[in-house]
């Protein structure tokens, strides 16, 4: 999308043909910068310290670690040891996991003076597919976007989203977002009631500055008033990203997105959840029992970052010193309280048969199907 | 309650017999300092710079503006324009509306030579009222939590709580506050889950703070995180408090308290909300649709203020600098959302008739029931 009306991805090639340049997210919205990697420590400190986040940008990321670690030196024992260095950055990260055990498959099966062509072949392909499954889900979401204008008669179509699951947090397009730059560009009359989405802010950082650079309106609003909006009519529906999402349709999001979907139920607002394939995990039925919870550093809770008045990024204290807090980062939507799946290969409800209907080769090969598999059939 | 071990009310009156002092609660966590009013201009300034807050004790300091009033120029000129000057500070704040109405008609049917001395009396008289209908709110909330203690078999009792409804939104005690300190003082084994509270952080600024200076264990999360420990089994019950309740019991109180409620509902855990008498509007029935909701200046919301690491109060920027943003300051819990209201004369459902049988002086007298009128039965 674009950036001071220039398109740009979170990650691309250098103009050297060999490193990579990310957009460093730890600075925005006060700093646009990017950050130079010439090697897999650098791509691996670039996901642990989240100058890149976001499931496929964290996959994107780690694909040209690899391709990094291969033109270093493409043996097995390094390509071993940086497969470990990256899976370590973000332990929970299914799509990580997937991205980085199949690259190391395909390099192992590859003779050893092709690895480094072939890792950044892969890499770049990793991103285009990304690329292509977002907009297909824009698509998809955008004639969604189209009945709910059909039904209101005129806009705005006021939508809330939660967290950031725009382009910042893919190659390009976003998840949640994609449907709602397309209408945007369509010339449907849109606008976003941003999340602040607390600890980390994604809301107010990314979501409302990428929206900005894009010129959507958006109004920033912090992580306890949309249920308030909600109830006096001012969201004609919601959508969020997902984290992983199990093959019942339980949906695992940044904390607070369940609040959020109780809302929407309550008060008979459609609840979307924009996912790609890749974030599906079919070994998991029950979200709640099943997937593991990251928590974090509490510091995220009692420290917030910004702008000083001498316009320097600093973090300040919130609470006592002493005060025992807990940051846990995730949280899980039954798949009951959601309207519907915005998947690249179209709309299914939020259940097995709904999710199996669009993925009919992951039946029964459950566990195993990786980012490459399911999305072959866009 | 106290500070630093001392027992310490919100508001009193200094060593010198007539001026008045208040703790300064814009500086809290970071500084306990008090400030001392010495004339209507200074209540009034209290208020709304919110260095006293809360609708109890924003009612405490008009009663005292009053006085201050009085002492100054006990004229009817003077009473009706220090009246309009305090009405004017939180223009929405029917405790605030009631007290200084209410004050105003007693003064101004006493003879001027006697309006100080009356003012300072009924002021005090105020404060101490307020504080016997938290004390009774804390007596019955007490016996609650241990039917929860009896039927857990063992402690912690955790219980979740939104802003501040502590003693310092009051003189003393608190409301949703009271039944906690009075469990944890008679040895029962609470825990406190305290949300952040944005856009203002009272929790983290006040009820941490409050509940750190009395010993209650607590632990501080974000506003997002309450739904994830419901589902996850970790809160007994929650308990608010409110701004203002309808005679059909509603109950408007700090926004973000809905998604509470609405949380509390879908994994069948008991909300209650610690309502004083003086709290109810008997004029209103729909809350959604009769309440207005404050809102307040957006930089609440894209600023955060806080320590430096060089240890003074700043306010950082949050958000982009052209952010338009959004600061509804209230939402509404529909009745039925509701387990039980806490009040000064027992609980009682969150219905009409649950609020008729303990108020039954107030029915048919819509609209007119001060804060006088319906604690007289304590």
């Amino acid at each position: 999308m674009k950036v001071n009306g220039a398109h740009t991805r979170t990650i691309w090639l250098s103009a050297d043909g060999w490193s990579v340049e990310v957009i460093d997210q730890t600075r925005l919205p006060h700093r646009f910068t990017t950050s130079r990697l010439t090697s897999v420590a650098d791509a691996a400190r670039a996901i642990t310290h989240m100058i890149v986040r976001g499931a496929p940008l964290i996959g994107a990321t780690a694909a040209y670690g690899l391709a990094l670690a291969m033109r270093d030196s493409s043996t097995d024992d390094n390509l071993a040891d940086s497969a470990r260095l990256l899976l370590a950055t973000r332990p929970t990260a299914v799509n990580l996991r997937w991205v980085v055990d199949g690259l190391r498959a395909t390099l192992e099966s590859t003779p050893v003076h092709e690895r480094c062509e072939i890792a950044y072949a892969q890499a770049a392909r990793i991103c285009d597919e990304d690329v292509a499954i977002n907009h297909a889900i824009g698509e998809h979401g955008l004639a969604l976007i189209e009945q709910h204008l059909q039904k209101k008669g005129s806009g705005p179509i006021n939508v809330l989203t939660h967290c950031n699951a725009g382009w910042l947090a893919t190659v390009d397009w976003g998840t949640a977002l994609a449907p709602i730059y397309m209408a945007h560009d369509a010339g449907i009359d849109m606008h976003v009631w941003v999340d602040e989405t607390r600890p980390r802010n994604q809301g107010f950082s990314l979501t409302a500055w990428e929206l900005d650079q894009h010129g959507v309106p958006y109004t920033a609003v912090v992580d306890n008033v949309g249920g308030h909006l909600m109830q006096r009519g001012q969201v004609d529906f919601c959508i969020t990203g997902t984290d992983r999402t199990t093959a019942s349709g339980d949906v695992c999001n940044k904390i607070g997105t369940y609040l959020k979907a109780l809302a929407a139920r309550d008060n008979d607002i459609p609840f979307y959840v924009g996912l790609p394939g890749p974030s599906i995990d079919w070994s998991m039925d029950d979200g709640i029992a099943e997937i593991p919870i990251e928590e974090r550093d509490p510091t995220e809770v009692t420290t917030m970052s910004g702008l000083s008045p001498e316009g320097e990024l600093v973090s300040i204290q919130l609470t006592g010193h002493a005060c025992p807090a807990a940051n846990f980062a995730f949280d899980v939507t039954p798949a009951r309280l959601i309207t519907g799946l915005i998947t690249e290969r179209g709309l299914c409800p939020a259940t097995p048969a709904g999710l199996r209907s669009l993925y009919p080769e992951a039946s029964g090969d459950q566990g195993k199907s990786g980012p490459h598999r399911v999305t072959a059939k866009i």
